[in-house]
């Protein structure tokens, strides 16, 4: 295994940071770092807002259900899929656009996760943390407005990141064989059982906030009714019309 | 600049590959780096396929537009956006699930993307060459049936993997500044027109396949409501009905 993959296999959220700030040459080398993945026909569908006014940062902390390291990070990103910058340099060229496709929203979602991976991984590989804020989707719109996002433009999700002041174990990940299949789709029943054993363990052992569930039983607020189901009246609000 | 940001700056699409093989502990490898992204509520809402089919591998190609190298790549693989494995599992567990939420669809695509990052990273730090193949979603109900894709089950994109027989340059991006933006959105119009010109540029002195466009005419394909505008219909009818 190389240092790069060894690099991969060791992320974990890190949620503790410690005062330290990042430079802003970094930052900047970090995002270049991102621009760098591949982007779907070069139309690199997105904007990065760093959100420095701090009174911002507290809403936006709240906002995600009262994630405090939003606030407290040394950086916090809002990743955004953005449609309207190519939408608009297309029209200046005299084409007829069409918005609100369907395709359109995926290639920008997809652009903008590939481009906030890059992000990630740069980020750790020079020792900061980083975690994930798909709790921006809370209130995608109260969002939208603090950040002034125009039409075309939706907040994806958010970045923590700093130096680590806590060091958590790497969460186990579904068993390989799961996940990677050969020529046709087979059902993963038995190592999902198997999986859920491996969690079971890994959440009674783990150094803080142990407790007893296992991977089935944590999925369940992902498939309530009551998880976000605003994003689709916000998508179309937005522009993105999924037609 | 560290190593794995100059691996990240050096990311370029690779679309001629040697006859050299993947071997299978590699390819596992690499798909365990991938497992190891960051995941919304660790749901790993993802599935790859390993095309080892020699017809469905020319299948493919055509469907995606006449890419050649989806059938003659080392390895090609489809990645998917994977919401029955959790649905079902949550199920097990006595869940009352609700399924076809937008939310879902955008938690699906963004862990499939941020996992695809990483196997393309950990590729490309093997010294293999990568390519994202969005045109599988030219046809993705053709593409579902070959590789027997069940319900709530996606082809978000495939990649090709293989040991490079070319070396195309880096292409450029769009300035840091039109990307990164302090607090608020604000027009990049300016630096979109300059990336013209350095687009142009790089259109008329490439090594092969130059030609005189630049970023903002490149764009019209992607507007034009004819761009796979049965994403929609083919989504609600795999379960992903975005309500």
């Amino acid at each position: 295994m190389n240092d790069v993959i060894k690099l991969l296999q060791s992320h974990r959220s890190i949620r503790k940071f410690t005062d330290q700030e990042i430079p802003r040459e970094l930052l900047l080398s970090l995002i270049k770092a991102g621009q760098a993945a591949a982007t779907s026909s070069h139309v690199q569908a997105y904007t990065v807002i760093n959100v420095k006014d701090s009174a911002n940062r507290e809403k936006i902390a709240e906002y995600a259900g009262g994630q405090g390291y939003v606030a407290s990070s040394a950086v916090f990103l809002v990743f955004c899929a953005d449609m309207k910058r190519p939408t608009e340099a297309s029209e200046r060229t005299g084409a007829n656009v069409e918005r609100g496709m369907t395709e359109q929203l995926l290639v920008a979602t997809v652009d903008t996760a590939l481009m906030a991976q890059n992000v990630a991984v740069a980020a750790e590989s020079e020792g900061l943390g980083i975690c994930y804020i798909g709790g921006i989707r809370n209130n995608p719109q109260a969002i939208s407005e603090l950040l002034h996002l125009p039409d075309h433009v939706y907040p994806v999700f958010g970045m923590c990141l700093g130096y680590p002041a806590h060091n958590p174990e790497v969460k186990p990940r579904l068993p390989v064989e799961a996940i990677l299949k050969e020529d046709v789709y087979c059902d993963d029943t038995e190592q999902v059982e198997a999986f859920d054993s491996t969690m079971q363990a890994y959440y009674q052992a783990r150094s803080t906030g142990n407790k007893t569930t296992d991977w089935s039983h944590n999925l369940t607020p992902l498939f309530d009714s009551k998880l976000r189901p605003h994003m689709r009246d916000f998508l179309v609000k937005r522009g993105f019309e999924m037609k």
